[in-house]
């Protein structure tokens, strides 16, 4: 890519536009702005711009198309593809100062927006007027809203509730070429156009900027049960899964973690997780309007899990044990990560597919001599596959590590998955793309992607090779 | 549009690519093509198609590019927006003998389908194994998935358990050049690369034409409940509504009807509602696994209403009950358009506008001396608005009607609402299109359009004036 780099003069029109201090490019900025959580690429950026409209955003989008300077959309900075990464250098446009939750609307069950909300306090918000906003990303005490829909993050609830894409009713969004696009209506249906709406949510960046969110909920459910159960063998274990839905139940989560992810999260918290032994454990939760029901629900599963050779299952007997189980399964991204150079994939196949998955995964890692640790979303097939260099030679690791990624990448594929559940492709997985798609599929979202974007400024080197 | 006319030596090309038999062009079969279920609308195709694969249809669209003849692909023909009538003759490209349920995945809960299944039967044998497809348009027992996929058709359920769109995991379509792309994976979560799928949902046939789709199902609740709730004012009945939300519940539909609209149903049943002396009334519905918990549901609910001045609540006290009340409530729309030349609007609106919008538009109908009749989806803010010709001239009728139906529409537009929830914009709606967005929002969709069908030639002359 041949990008022109940041003159004075038009340093001097993005202060012109958005105010003297928030056009940044101190050496300090620049370092925390040239990461995300992803491994460990840096890509620094030549400049940090902290808008505040949609209108400054296509001021600035309008100038680096006349100037041909790349602009990388920037949330939370905690996606796990490398979505924000600056990898041609250029603005880093931080959507920080879009920090303001325009509307709650406890009559309709919706709320507007701006996309640099973090989740967690949104979440918060919606709960304190009774709503409720599914999508839970673990990141959500620092992520974004706008990066959620960017990389349509899913997070353990996705099971029962789907992702974030299942909970916006429209946007506003500025164009790679500058225009403010507004999509959707406040309404559940809608077939008044093409849905571009969807068309932007998961395009990690690369086809708009969202500035502002029209946001469904629905009604707070208002009580939760959360179990554990163990088994001794992995295969057991998700072999399981499939079972419990097809007993007519919908559990609200149903999480899936290995031996040694457990021991990472354990080791991460200080704290122990019962029945730490077992070779692999899922969490359950289920939860509704009724007590009665989620009691009759916890036996029904029960049932189903006896049937797999269950160990043992043990009930979270309140709100502050449901609390701290969760808080050992959130922390276990962090926890596995720290134990060594790492690279995480995001495989997803149907849930039935998950043994079979799983033991492939232990399979190829094997005979190219890494270790892996798998837990996540198994109620929808969401498996976070973590690959540790651990004593792996330096040879290996950086000479074997892409034909084993991409062994498991067609095992996924073949299952009917797909290699991206809720991280996105990014910066990270775009070589790998072409292994879930054919040529003229690339070639159609491509076409799109030039169509929007002509001078290809917007979040340039992601997705595609 | 300069389109080509069918020659002898295309017609023969066609017969060469799908079989003699496969492509009819006799006065009878053009008659019945050349209409859908919309208003009195009547193109005649020059020539209907019935192609069997993907590839056969891949060969007659690179034939209509390379001689410049438009496509139009149909379903069921039971659209409400003239969304598979031929407006500029050519190919209709008839999707009848696509009707093989190929797979349902009892464990997975999915399904592989080809576009041309009738969804009723589709629906029939999802519970025949346990699992559920909750889009249920009125016109279930004629019209086809394909045709729901491309109009992302809504129905009754849609206030819980979402719209068409909702239910699809990935598509295999045919592009506007000919080239057969899938889309998504057999996976809840998927972000990999653009969101093809939900792109071409709702095209209405304008992107491509669907060839298989992979389902989403759900377990299939096992108890259902049924209530009519009748009131002296129409203004009581639709405000109670969002009520039932704020109260923590959602109910498995939340139907509204005006007396004329029951009156209607009950002459072309020959069969009688309770309470049909009301104004108004409402439908509702809750599901779920547990029968205490529906009725505990059946409680808050008539609690909320009474707040809302309802005059009486008739529980169907079985099944036999249930079903002829909804066959009353789905004979509506039918019965309604017998009376008289008619025009059916699809407005949308946030629930709590739901008074606001009937009131709005029995004003802008009496204001120009014209009959309305109103029902719909009163749970997710539907409210489809038969505007009759009954007692008025021709004169109204032919030069007031569009000013009315504009003033309908912007009333909507300006309640946060649009102007079609789930019959699409197709033909009939087009010229009401700018109401619902801007000029560059337009822009952008037509620049979508161009850059996937760049002749033109797949149902030319729908959405964009």
């Amino acid at each position: 890519m041949n990008y022109n780099k940041i003159s004075h003069e038009i340093f001097s029109q993005l202060k012109k536009i958005i105010g003297d201090e928030y056009v940044i490019n101190d050496e300090y900025n620049i370092g925390i702005y040239s990461k995300d959580y992803t491994e460990d690429f840096r890509f620094p950026p030549e400049v940090i711009v902290k808008p505040e409209t949609a209108e400054q955003i296509s001021e600035i989008i309008k100038l680096a198309n006349k100037e041909n300077i790349p602009v990388y959309p920037r949330g939370g900075g905690t996606g796990l593809s490398g979505g924000a990464l600056p990898v041609f250098g250029g603005i880093c446009l931080s959507m920080e100062r879009f920090n303001k939750i325009l509307e709650l609307d406890e009559v309709n069950f919706q709320a507007v927006v701006q996309p640099g909300v973090i989740t967690e306090v949104f979440q918060i918000e919606c709960e304190s007027k009774n709503m409720y906003y599914p999508p839970d990303p673990a990141s959500r005490g620092s992520c974004t809203l706008g990066g959620n829909l960017a990389e349509c993050a899913g997070g353990p609830r996705a099971v029962k509730y789907g992702v974030t894409k299942d909970y916006i009713l429209g946007i506003e969004f500025v164009s790679p070429t500058g225009e403010i696009i507004n999509t959707g209506a406040r309404t559940i249906k809608n077939v008044t156009g093409y849905n571009l709406t969807q068309l932007i949510i998961g395009s990690e960046g690369t086809l708009g900027i969202i500035t502002k969110i029209i946001f469904k909920l629905l009604p707070k459910p208002k009580h939760k049960k959360v179990l554990l159960a163990a088994y001794d063998s992995i295969q057991d274990c998700t072999a399981s899964v499939a079972a419990i839905f097809q007993a007519g139940i919908i559990p609200s989560a149903l999480e899936f973690m290995e031996k040694s992810a457990i021991k990472a999260a354990e080791d991460q918290l200080g704290k122990v997780f019962p029945n730490n032994h077992a070779a692999a454990q899922l969490l359950l939760e289920v939860d509704g309007n009724y007590e009665d029901q989620l009691n009759s629900d916890i036996e029904t599963i029960a049932g189903v899990l006896e049937n797999f050779n269950v160990i043992d299952i043990v009930l979270a007997e309140d709100n502050q044990r449901m609390a701290e189980i969760w808080a050992l399964r959130r922390c276990i991204g962090e926890a596995v990560k720290s134990i060594s150079a790492y690279k995480e994939e995001d495989t997803v196949v149907p849930r039935s597919k998950i043994p079979e998955l799983v033991s492939g995964v232990k399979e190829i890692c094997e005979r190219y001599g890494i270790t892996s640790i798998c837990y996540g979303h198994a109620g929808d097939g969401n498996v976070h596959v973590n690959i540790l260099k651990g004593n792996a030679t330096e040879d290996v690791w950086n000479n074997e590590l892409e034909p084993a990624i991409e062994e498991i990448f067609k095992l996924t594929v073949s299952l009917g998955g797909t290699i991206s559940g809720e991280h996105g492709i990014g910066y990270s997985q775009k070589k790998y793309l072409p292994i879930a798609m054919k040529q003229n599929e690339l070639d159609l979202m491509k076409q799109i992607k030039i169509n929007f974007d002509p001078n290809n400024i917007l979040n340039p080197g992601k997705i595609f090779v």
